[in-house]
């Protein structure tokens, strides 16, 4: 069945862009590299594209797979393909990584053509407005005009309402989940502690580890840790784990409990994959945005000249993004008399409800995406 | 006024147990020391102590100060003194140092009589069970057979609940206070976190830091910032600190935002203070305990030996230990017919409101130890 619908094969694409990019901070990249992935086909208006923003830790790798032996496909796979709810048959689907990212677009471990070194340190801050006006870049380079739909979750969330508001005549709809406006005092705090944790890691050198062959691994590792218990429901937790032991009790501190070994398990995992100044830039876009920021604190104002149509979702076990956020979301946008459907999905998972395939998630985002028109 | 009620110019004592100690891990402590304080007078009969647990970084010292000019008093003085609801005028309170503590009672960083050099690694894992064993011994110490009460907070409550069933017959009563008869695996999973940032610190040595002439700080730093998120509520968070920024945007990963700088503060002042090893027994200890494990997981038979009078109090904002998590023992006393009262208080301060002076929950302490008769 997942076969059937799979959008198949897919390969990455690069877009250079020569020409200089001005990034909120000030700094400016001279020219920077976009690595994406298409699925489906661009019809001949061009009006069909949906975007993709991805989190935190993803990627351009949104469907599909590289290999027939590939055995992860992209981060989305099962909202994404002929007949899933976001249908490649009838929509032209793009991922894409986002700038300062480490999959492929230009970031801290590229090499900067400068000094033909990786940029590491100096690789400047991103925001959510860089990103999105870096990928309306990449919608100019592939002929699009117009989305017919941005969509995101989380972090990706912050970029669909960006895009509604930086660029309203080129979104028809915006698809927030599991998102909010700002992070909460909570949330930064958490950013905070994974960050300190890579900063002082002795192997972060300030940032130009590339140069002395190591990684921050001990830092990544306690970040991801803690990114996994932020990302759960305290509930999901329970029922996954609860207080299951993995052997008898030996009054140690090596792995104890089954929740231990899980998160050691994917703290090395991440520690191995993901590049550390990738991981403290997006967490500081995510304390950085707050459109609302330029309007004293008033989301409504800064949601006026927002013209798309909005399906905002949220998840009642979500205590990262809690649906009180999204529905801060919703009022701002019903304050401005904008056409918006909200759902509240009743759902253990967590933040993490966003990227599994619950039924009645999937039913709405079908039944939405069905009758938007290309 | 805080001075008028205060219990004065106090001074802790050492009680040294010069006989060994059984721990549940099978570990034995051929002697050892509890240090503490007491504060108010024991009467004739030996029938008015009360006894306070401490939490995961408390102390020995509980109310009162070392001098008068003492900035900081006792971790609990705004709930006991003369005229206070703990009133010192009827009761005789003791506070103790737990074994394996950083503050006098024997402990990582004690030496080792055998070998000349501090413990380190080589301290045992001590368990909730150990302390409250180690407690009865001091009570003994001490001529007292029976405890008017004894009374925690969080890990604190959990020593008195296993006093309750340890020793039905040398408690009255169990002020259990934003406590919970185990830790959830979210919980478990916080503390995991804290550990591996301190035992992957390269200056951890192991637990041999002593040697070393050196502290783990890096990690002590990052459990430190953890805890404080999760004593506080989010709401707390927000309404203390929101988003407001320290000064102008930097687009740095310097201090942006006024929560970081405190979160930072507070580290640096836990890492310089707290030893590194005593965390992550205390921690260690928070997981292990659960006295239903014994009864398949049947907290009302764990407790079938009871017979104290309890008052459960828990918090509104907690989300660490939160009233649910009450309910489950007053459920459980319930069950087994044993008079409780419970409070649910409505506060602001999530897990830290135990340790605030609230104006209803103080008046519900007042209360019901006015009714204890000693």
């Amino acid at each position: 069945m997942s076969e059937i619908n799979s959008v198949g094969i897919v390969a990455q694409q690069t877009a250079h862009f020569n020409q200089p990019l001005t990034l909120k901070s000030g700094d400016v990249l001279p020219a920077f590299d976009l690595i994406y992935e298409t699925y489906g086909t661009l019809n001949a208006d061009k009006t069909n594209a949906v975007l993709i923003c991805h989190a935190l830790s993803g990627t351009h790798h949104v469907a599909g797979k590289y290999s027939p032996e590939d055995k992860n496909p992209g981060w989305w796979d099962n909202l994404i393909g002929p007949g899933k709810p976001l249908d490649t048959n009838k929509f032209f689907v793009i991922g894409v990584n986002n700038l300062g990212g480490c999959h492929g677009s230009t970031g801290p471990a590229s090499i900067n053509p400068v000094t033909n070194k990786p940029f590491g340190a100096s690789f400047p801050v991103v925001t959510v407005e860089d990103w999105v006006n870096s990928q309306a870049l990449l919608a100019d380079y592939l002929g699009i005009n117009t989305f017919a739909a941005v969509v995101g979750g989380s972090l990706g969330g912050m970029q669909t309402l960006q895009w509604s508001i930086a660029y309203p005549e080129r979104i028809k709809h915006a698809l927030v989940i599991a998102s909010a406006p700002n992070l909460t005092a909570q949330n930064m705090a958490f950013n905070e502690v994974a960050r300190q944790a890579i900063i002082t890691d002795p192997e972060f050198h300030g940032g130009d580890y590339y140069a002395h062959n190591v990684v921050p691994r001990r830092g990544l590792r306690i970040a991801r840790m803690l990114g996994h218990i932020t990302y759960l429901s305290d509930d999901a937790m329970g029922a996954k784990f609860g207080r299951k032991l993995k052997d008898t009790i030996k009054y140690s501190f090596d792995v104890e409990f089954e929740m231990e070994s899980y998160l050691r398990y994917q703290a090395d995992k991440f520690a191995g994959e993901f590049d550390a100044n990738t991981y403290i830039r997006m967490t500081r876009a995510l304390d950085y945005f707050d459109p609302a920021t330029e309007f004293d604190g008033d989301l409504s104002a800064a949601l006026r000249k927002v013209t798309a149509k909005f399906l905002v979702i949220s998840f009642t076990s979500d205590w990262r993004f809690s649906p009180e956020r999204s529905r801060e979301i919703v009022k701002a946008l019903l304050d401005n008399e904008l056409p918006v459907k909200y759902a509240e999905v009743t759902a253990a998972h967590g933040h993490d409800a966003f990227l599994m395939p619950d039924e009645h998630y999937h039913a709405i985002l079908r039944s939405y995406l069905s009758k938007v028109e290309v």
